[in-house]
């Protein structure tokens, strides 16, 4: 009989604890053992709960209890849960967890010590929610140098921005839907910023080339500026609006940034709409892939962390080989102004079309995009691939006769 | 120093050395030890090849050669690949595949041989080619009761439909031009029958249900009868047209079956174009999901080979838990007479639209489709749901009146 536990029983623990019950028999098939959740840890009371005589409010009830082999940590956040989990790996428990910020912040560290105590710490709910990613990116895609990673990663403004694309709703409107809906919280501030996203991108950077990236270092601007104009240019150009984080090797350094950006609807980013997520990976072998699903929520957070609670119960015995070296270079993620990309621009003029020669003189080739009703003093336009320094200079000559609106990257 | 030896060196041989070779140094940091690709077993003369040293015609090299600790088998077929797999295996060497054929057909017995033997069977480059599905089914998603699986497994009809439907081109003219590209075959049986997405399907359902499920129990239907007729309806209607291989539990047993379907466009498989390749899983806790890439080709196929190289290198000391029990049962596979579906069909009758009262006095609420053009003689509907034996009959009654001459069913 194995025993485990799980710290935090708020969405993502209460679902772990209904996936895990409901689909026991396989599960213990799987594991060739039988399995017990033996001890919940929630500072809460849960009387009417079935599970009411498992749970306590103390964490040494798990730590010192050794017949508890794996815990999940779905209590999220860095206080507690950093100090349990430290506690937990450096006592020969396995840990899994669905805590971004967790492994984001920590992350090598914390597989380093997992790694030495001979434990596995597992994080597939941490990304995506639901959807294989971290394994995918660690062992079916091992073979390959990764040369992009592109992915919608925040269900929460895919939400509001599909509310923004489909039904010309205008941010505000889409974000009191999506917080009446459950989807967003009552401060939406780490989805809406790209907050969220900026961690998770993190985490398959880190994977993907080995050292660790730590969110401050990466450049992050969120959806909270995006005007229902654009996304009207956007659409008429052939394109969605979608939050991306994106990470990409350059030289021996990488480049790592959240922002939204036009999205060619040949691309099938583009499709992932609603709350669901979607993970371009870009390999020198495989070419493009694309993983989708249900990036958030209840069962599918449930479905990694159980997923990862079966392999650390088959591996108990031994680490799975994963994670990445510490890095202590702060300039490890180059400034994104160093990196070339494309953007749409919507500016105000007093004469916008008297701009179009002079625009065309600096950038070259441009695209300018029209909309229905587009007011004499507003102008929108695509430019060419540029170092982004070099067109917010170019952007600056024009100061004078033109006040940018907004700037948003392209895919 | 660890030494593996290739099976084969055609278009999934020569491109596994080849990215094997190209990412060396980051795969050696993988497995922490050195590795190096000690033979290639093919029949024919690479004189000219860099590896030309390693070449040889006979397996017992490779067999007897204590050193060759994993091997892959890139060979295709099943006589020589189904032989020497098995003693491979017995002699305590992991072997990874592609061979979708030798898996689905022997992949119950072969499993149990490595599991007997403590050594690994992997076969990622089996389904999907690049694609990562294997792993993520039998791991990230072990938690999971899984619902459905639908997928586009077959690249080369893929490719043919997508001309269809985006170029107006019909099936021989669109045939044609995938040989041109190398993307079908001279004998392009096995894709357009759809032969090669029934092995995928078998897999992928006996790895989910846990039972081997065998090619010759599901039934097939390719895309050699779909007329240019046929795409423009279901367009007209909101669907696209793919080859789709799909497989459900029912109680104790499957329905599994590959056919042709209109998928509807807001189904993201529907947008799965060209030679690319999508599988969309349903899970009782993750939701659904759509894993998509390129599933064929020298490159995409070798990631998933060196992915499984890599693997079963890491875990040579012990088998990675993965598989399915045999099974005598013949009719573990329910008839798909006897599952429920809706259907699409094109008729020709005399006076067309006056048979339009009775077909609805018989299935209930029908869709009519319209097409530029549609002559007099000819109907086009979409069914409610039946069972489709039922729906047979009810087309039989009117047989006299209307020859069907498309049966395509709904995803």
């Amino acid at each position: 009989m194995a025993a485990i536990a799980i710290i935090g029983h708020g969405v993502v623990g209460s679902g772990t604890v209904e996936l895990f019950e409901k689909n026991k028999a396989s599960i213990e098939k799987k594991i060739g053992r039988k399995v017990e959740i033996k001890k919940i840890l929630d500072l809460r009371e849960f009387p009417d709960s079935p599970y009411a005589h498992k749970f306590t409010k103390n964490f040494d009830d798990i730590l010192n209890d050794s017949e508890i082999e794996v815990v999940a940590e779905v209590v999220g956040g860095k206080t507690f849960a950093y100090d349990y989990t430290k506690r937990l790996l450096e006592s020969g428990k396995s840990v899994v967890t669905s805590n971004k910020e967790l492994v984001a912040t920590h992350g090598a560290e914390l597989l380093a010590i997992a790694k030495k105590k001979n434990v596995n710490y597992l994080f597939e709910a941490s990304v995506g929610g639901g959807i294989p990613i971290i394994r995918p990116l660690n062992k079916c895609l091992a073979g390959n140098s990764i040369e992009y990673i592109a992915g919608i990663l925040n269900g929460t403004t895919n939400f509001i921005l599909t509310k923004m694309i489909r039904e010309q709703m205008d941010f505000n409107t889409a974000l009191k839907m999506a917080q009446e809906l459950g989807y967003a919280e009552a401060d939406p501030t780490a989805d809406v910023e790209g907050y969220d996203a900026q961690r998770k991108i993190c985490i398959l950077g880190s994977l993907a080339y080995g050292k660790h990236i730590y969110p401050e270092n990466v450049h992050c601007e969120g959806i909270t500026k995006i005007a229902a104009e654009d996304v009207l240019y956007a659409e008429n150009a052939g394109y969605g609006i979608k939050l991306i984080g994106s990470v990409k090797q350059v030289g021996d350094k990488v480049s790592a940034i959240v922002c939204p950006r036009l999205v060619s609807r040949a691309n099938l980013l583009s499709s992932v709409d609603d709350v669901y997520n979607g993970i371009s990976v870009v390999g020198d072998g495989v070419g493009d892939t694309l993983f989708y699903g249900r990036g958030a929520g209840k069962l599918p957070t449930a479905s990694a962390v159980v997923g990862d609670l079966i392999d650390a119960l088959k591996h108990n015995e031994r680490a799975v080989t994963i994670g990445w070296d510490d890095n202590d270079d702060a300039d490890y993620v180059v400034s994104y102004k160093s990196v070339e990309t494309s953007v749409y621009v919507r500016a105000k003029a007093e004469d916008a079309d008297s701009l179009k020669s002079k625009l065309s003189e600096l950038f070259g080739k441009l695209i300018f995009i029209e909309r229905n009703g587009r007011p004499s003093d507003e102008i929108a336009f695509i430019t060419p691939s540029f170092v982004e320094s070099e067109i917010d200079e170019k952007l600056e000559i024009l100061s004078k006769s033109m006040s940018v609106e907004s700037k948003i990257r392209l895919l």
